[in-house]
């Protein structure tokens, strides 16, 4: 079994950080996507899409999708629990997340991916959907603020895989120049509490 | 317990499909998404997202987003299985639930978003990221027709999730004259299977 990783791409990130929280050691393989190995032919079959991560399976079986990835391990180790422990919970933990890729990660994604040079040849950029991106992941920041005034994670009392993909959305959004403001006070308390767990290292 | 729902959006639609799959019955409640209820203070207490569907459980609890609303009826009733049955085969159906989503039915979502009529001044449009979205969905039309060539279903063997996510996706394409091509049998013949099944006309 292994990981194909990549250090520098956000979502690669996500698993890492999953598998740290879980105690669980995969031996990664690191792609070279700066020279697109990523989109290589025999990449491809791998994962079609051409994205990393993917877990490779002792049987030859690829799984990619962070969150799918993710999946495979909470089911293989489901202590300390990161999504959800019954059907409300799991459902409620699955809603954070998606909202927190949806409404922040793909948002900083694309401001990202639509203007910078290094996707440039590799999607079809559109600067403008780029711009209205960044607003909106703006203004989701301020929005997530106040969803954490009360509580201490973002699905509630327990961290779960929402903290992961907010946290990975957030460190992303640097490269963007897209920050927590300093009037997002809860934001800030969450983002110090989960960027200081040893997995963020991961 | 009840869905809020809408009969002419696309994801709504993939809740009541999973569940008549299921055979499980909850009371819908229509809302008026032509005249933006969904968008009201009011709804948005329940999501602040605005979208539909959202399930109300019993205790005011309310899931949003159709696929954590599918986990929560897959934790409850695990037969049939839509959404896998071990680890792995979760991860697999997880991974092309989140294909068919990523791949098929946001493009097809965006053509359609960024460009109609219905959107405008309800999100900032971006005509130019809609005909990309456009060329990107019919592009992977013609991957998944190559994906089905060996296999009866999206994720294998099995009818899940994955191909409930892809139905909904392709049919909503028609507003926006994205279609099943003639060339594409093996996309076609799995169309025939998956939209005469009673669950399609939930």
């Amino acid at each position: 079994m292994k990981i194909y990783d990549s250090k520098t791409a956000p979502n690669p990130r996500r698993v890492r950080i999953f598998l740290a929280e879980k105690g669980v050691q995969v031996p990664y393989e690191e792609v070279d996507i700066v020279n697109a190995v990523n989109r290589s032919p025999e990449f491809r079959r791998k994962n079609p899409m051409g994205t990393v991560p993917v877990l490779e399976l002792d049987d030859g079986t690829c799984i990619a999708e962070s969150v799918a990835i993710c999946r495979y391990f909470e089911e293989l180790y489901p202590t300390p629990p990161l999504m959800g422990v019954d059907a409300r919970d799991k459902a409620i933990v699955e809603m954070w997340q998606r909202r927190m890729e949806f409404e922040l990660l793909w948002p900083i994604a694309n401001a990202f991916r639509h203007r910078h040079e290094f996707f440039k040849g590799r999607i079809p950029q559109v600067p403008e959907f780029a711009e209205v991106s960044r607003q909106t992941a703006e203004r989701n920041l301020s929005w997530l603020n106040e969803v954490l005034a009360d509580r201490p994670f973002i699905a509630g009392e327990r961290y779960t895989i929402a903290d992961i993909t907010a946290l990975c959305a957030i460190d992303f959004g640097r490269v963007s120049k897209i920050r927590i403001q300093p009037e997002q006070t809860h934001l800030a308390r969450w983002y110090e509490a989960v960027s200081t767990r040893p997995s963020a290292k991961a």
